[in-house]
């Protein structure tokens, strides 16, 4: 019954990425914790660089100045 | 002040039905606990199935599949 | 597979009223979506009323002055 | 290493405001805590007004009645 | 920067045990999206059964009646 | 209607520097979205160093390492 929430950066991570995040964090728990995988949640966020901060800016800002 | 925070996949839930979870879930503090409902907070958190894994797939290959 | 996630101060809510907001909670994502029970998952937090802040202030120092 | 998640409906927040969010809940925990600046995460989260509700109904019900 | 939150029930995880979800988890982020992991934050929580509903009720009823 | 959640270590946070949390976080919502203070709820969680990872390591074990 773990409940796994992975928060990234929008930036185009692919239906397969997303897939192997789902599948990855999903057997880690089997691994580590013997949970069962099928009452194992796994939600993936993708957040816009703009509402993501890091430093005190914005990983838009970061990006642009360097 | 309690917060509530649903998540569901994607699916087109109509606002008529996200007014009822706000207002069951609300409904649901005010009788259980005696909570206040005029500072009780619902947030509903819709998301895609591509980003739901759960058995170590996503929603979206597990409907696929079947 | 919805997530539900209630974050409450922690004020001795009893075992018997937590399992009615699992029960209700659950219940609310069957009625109004149809959601499947069995994989819906219930997530209880309580929260000590010195971290808890509204208006400004913990949920402490508000009961105290009033 | 603190993280910050601030949630607000979704009300056309600018680029600008979202960096004075970042900024100063950044500062607000090096000046309270000491942290470190460098490694604090500031999530926004923005939720349709469709799917925040409080006191028993969404944010857009409660602003048409108003 | 990838932020990773990790609820599972309370029931004795060791400490040797969440080490291994914190670094399989931030692995997982690196292998898969090319994230760095000097960033990479990862948060467990364990909740208490009386907290962790499925199926409508709570994992420590679930357990007894089994 | 803001929501602020803020996870940091358990590292002895004193109810004083809790409240200065509150206060500040509530006060950048008013500052920069103009915010009604009133409904604007902060929630502090505190996560044992176990429990928090960065840069695939417990901040436990990267203290004791250092």
């Amino acid at each position: 019954m773990p409940f796994v929430n992975i928060k990234i950066t929008r930036e185009g991570a692919t239906k397969e990425q997303k897939e192997k995040l789902i599948r990855g964090a999903t057997q880690l728990l089997v691994d580590v914790l013997g949970k069962n995988p099928v009452t194992t949640v796994v939600v993936i966020e993708e957040v816009d660089t703009d509402n993501w901060g890091v430093g005190g800016e914005s990983v838009t800002t970061r990006r642009n100045r360097s």
